[in-house]
């Protein structure tokens, strides 16, 4: 792993959304010094063993992170503290502005420094294989941001709601089989059955 | 526990809406055979111990019920299918034909045969103590019912809703500490935060 040193492609340079996959903090750092100029908008993804190797490497990254996406667990454990609430204002210190904590069959939160959103997660009859969720959600998620342009909390929240759809694709066959065949009109409306399942009236 | 033989106050005998608290489901039953005529509603909350324990009177005493309330543990037990979508159509065939699924932190599901609402949990700064927050759920989700009198499926969405602001306002304090004091248009704001939780537009 430490000898792993990935070379951008010149293309690569100009890159406006990064998303650095879940790697050592040192790689994600090489990766990101290889950008011609600060991308628009650069995303994180890492991990607990991060958090237990690397804690010192991880949290140089974070100061230039925008948004960090970890799990519940993860949360808990870079913060030091059990409500994510408390959790989210910790994180915002060490960097990223937004932080998106996914709970697997029990959803995702986004924060940013004021505000919250809830994005449940599908309830699905058949969950044949959750492996490649998380990078699904990643690419759901940094693909819708990149696709509108649109940095708002509002659109970030739809962002959150494409990762999950996505997500709820992923796990339904085994490896990308389920993605594969994906329309834009099938993805639209698993997004709708996102919105129906939390619309209420008051 | 054998000997409990709760007898209903005349009063109490002509109940519109029943909620049957966490007991033997014996005690349920004998509860709900000295109402006077069937309810609108009749609600039951139950768990592991007896689906352990008293598998074949529970299963007696759910044919009678129109609203069972479990968590999703005991979902999973009680229907023998991993999937809440599969176990919400095995339960609705023992009866109950509406499911609620509590998951504490990770909000509620609200099944019936054809349709699925979910209810998040609100992310709380300070959770100080979680007991009683099912039961404080099962009174806000019947008392809601019970002073609108409408059995839609919206209004029942509503009333979950009702119940977790009811839960989310219990666990903040010790005891009945944070429900003392509470007035409508507490909860009133409580609620529209659970709709500004979860709202996002496509």
């Amino acid at each position: 792993m430490a000898t792993f040193d990935p070379v951008l492609p010149e293309s690569y340079r100009q890159a406006e959304y990064l998303m650095l996959g879940n790697l050592t903090p040192q790689v994600q750092m090489r990766v990101l010094r290889q950008l011609k100029r600060r991308p628009k908008l650069v995303m994180l993804d890492t991990m607990n063993f991060w958090m237990d190797t690397a804690l010192g490497d991880l949290k140089k990254v974070l100061k230039k992170v925008d948004v960090l996406t970890i799990n519940d667990e993860e949360a808990r454990q870079l913060s030091g503290e059990h409500s994510l609430v408390k959790a989210a204002k910790t994180i915002h210190k060490m960097g990223p502005k937004y932080l998106v904590i996914k709970k697997g069959e029990h959803g995702a939160l986004l924060f940013n420094a004021k505000s919250v959103f809830f994005a449940p997660a599908l309830p699905l009859t058949d969950v044949v294989d959750p492996t490649g969720a998380g990078d699904t959600f990643a690419g759901g998620f940094a693909g819708w941001l990149a696709k509108t342009g649109d940095l708002s909390f509002g659109n970030m929240k739809r962002a959150v709601i494409y990762g999950s759809a996505m997500a709820s694709f992923c796990v339904e066959k085994f490896s990308i089989e389920r993605l594969k065949g994906l329309t834009p009109a099938m993805i639209q409306k698993r997004v709708q059955r996102f919105a129906d399942l939390v619309h209420f009236q008051i």
